[in-house]
């Protein structure tokens, strides 16, 4: 029985992270959860899986929860309610699926706790990877990727020498716009970006995904966890996603790992490692499917990529400045307030202001971000 | 330094080794080497890579080779001179690419003398799978495959436990017959069979592809070498040739293996395994091929591939009188005394006049194949 800690348990990731627990009673056990402000669904949780822990942002919904919720479960709020679940005795494994950096303190105070953790806020590495890597490999914790693409490739390394990896390519669906030209992606409503393709997500990784932003991300967050260099990281379009990412490796031999967009698929791998458990759900039929499809990326079209390679090669806290200003312009963006390439241009500005150092500190990084939002309201102000 | 014995030096498989032998001249050594016919180029490679045996099939060959090569190579001739080879003390490992069953001995000699085996004489495990597995089992013995298909399932294998297996899928190319019907294939001179669309081998396998016995002796072999059931080995058309082969989980994730069609990569993975060290070949660039395609596998159109599911699931003997009825009836069709549903035809009649029995021995294995060879004769001779 391993017993999990929840941060972010009523957002998408958190919903199917208890598809799964509900598959495997006997495997595993919710020892807290944490959400943000869906109240309603964490009290129907709290009532379904019986957490020791659970928290909610503010103080008032806590107060709310504390007269529904059964005296099994201790109530918290705020940024402490979610070290409390990120840091609980109890729990073998917390899995983050915050968004945001504001997941990259719970993520260092679980780790700092020895706990296993499965991370789905690529956020915390993007901004933080020095710190967060340093930190696991002080307190010899593993972190588990969450990401299909980075749980494609953690599984294409297992038994496999690091050391003999040439490149890791990325695959991308390329999102709503992939096949759109820039006039076309620019006169977009908001609302378009918001249909994947392919996968069922929250908001924030959706847009991010059309902006092929979260690729960049996802390209920041694979350095980290797997110790690469800029020049082994390859992104490629694969409309389809049903190959997730592969390795390619120095006698020219690609492993890849596939299988239908389902979350549910790295949710459990990474709760489940190193076993493999079986999942109720519908199997990859490739016959059926006929045809994958792979095209390069365009950094044209997609400036937030080129973006993305460009603030890891600088590296230090330029990252950080670059995931801050994204989260910033995101609700913009659908608010109407910024297009889609001012989003990209506004990131860039951000980016030659900024002057990267080596940060230490989770606090340092914060004071970056504060300085991203001025910056950002000044810019969008200015427009 | 691994020093390796090549069985089939100077066939497709055997001149690919030498290949990678020649990129790696500080890794691998060749130790010894062995022909059936073509004397000019064994004696070739006895110049260039000094072997401290060599073997070819006749003795009048192995009088000619002594005459003239260099005294640091000791000649030998016939089963004893390749079982000598498959044996020899310095050699670490056996790379047996011999054709057809007249592999089983030498993979059985070598697995004795406790050589590591890296198999590509496909007929090893299809004729005597039960009896090979269990001497690898008694002495130890790696069993390393080489054929495209069975390296992918085995580098997909890597770091995972098989029981969480849940079935291997055998890409196959289709063979250059893929999108004929039944009349049309029928009428093709059998030189079309030998244009592979996309491998280039030998002429016994290349109409094996046209077939797809090859692929039917591929699923046997690979029930042998993964310990599978047959109902956990499925075939997927896949006419680019670029995935390999796929292990699908209980978690319904699945991992390939992918890369150009090029033999080297299985091959070098397979004498330096458990390290992959750099091949200098062309790499795999999935957007400039920017199509991967995949259809069912057609039974009726090509019978082969459901006799070899039906020999595996009879199981004892049955695969062996497959293998060798296909081996007789290979050369039959090249020389146009069969045409290619006649063969499927006398394969299924000489199964059903055998009466399957679990063997010991590779002499009962022998005598089976007399005894086929007989009864295929005399239907060929009926037609």
């Amino acid at each position: 029985m391993k017993n999990i800690s929840i941060l972010g348990s009523t957002g998408s990731i958190g919903k199917q992270t208890l598809d799964v627990v509900r598959q495997h009673p006997d495997s595993f056990q919710v020892e807290a959860m944490t959400a943000h402000r869906n109240k309603d669904l964490l009290l129907e949780q709290i009532y379904e899986f019986k957490p020791a822990i659970a928290s909610i942002t503010s103080k008032e919904d806590a107060e709310w929860l504390k007269a529904n919720a059964g005296s099994e479960t201790t109530i918290y709020h705020g940024m402490q309610g979610i070290i409390e679940a990120a840091t609980c005795t109890a729990a073998d494994l917390v899995l983050n699926s915050l968004v945001g950096s504001m997941g990259l303190l719970p993520t260092c105070q679980a780790i700092k706790a020895g706990k296993t953790l499965a991370l789905a806020n690529k956020e915390s590495l993007v901004a933080g990877g020095s710190l967060v890597m340093k930190l696991a490999k002080i307190h010899n914790v593993d972190i588990l990727p969450v990401d299909s693409e980075h749980s494609a490739i953690f599984q294409c390394l297992r038994g496999e020498n690091t050391r003999q990896v040439s490149r890791i390519i990325l695959t991308a669906s390329g999102g709503p716009f992939r096949t759109l030209d820039k006039n076309q992606i620019e006169s977009m409503d908001p609302s378009c970006a918001l249909k994947h393709p392919n996968w069922s997500m929250g908001q924030k990784i959706t847009i991010d995904s059309a902006t092929m932003m979260n690729k960049g991300l996802e390209v920041i967050e694979a350095k980290w966890l797997f110790n690469l260099n800029s020049n082994q990281i390859d992104v490629l379009i694969h409309p389809e996603s049903i190959i997730h990412s592969m390795v390619e490796f120095v006698d020219t031999s690609v492993i890849a790992q596939l299988g239908l967009p389902d979350m549910r698929v790295p949710i459990q791998f990474a709760i489940s490692y190193p076993e493999r458990i079986p999942l109720k759900t519908e199997k990859l039929n490739l016959s059926s499917l006929s045809q994958l499809n792979f095209e390069e990326a365009d950094m044209d079209r997609f400036p937030n990529l080129k973006l993305a390679f460009n603030a890891m090669d600088i590296g230090g806290t330029m990252p950080c400045v670059l995931n801050a200003a994204n989260e910033h312009l995101v609700p913009m963006y659908l608010e109407g307030k910024v297009s889609f390439y001012q989003m990209a241009h506004i990131i860039e500005k951000t980016m030659h202001k900024h002057k990267s150092f080596v940060y230490e500190s989770v606090q340092e990084l914060h004071e970056v971000e504060e300085w991203v939002e001025e910056q950002i309201n000044a810019m969008v102000q200015e427009l």
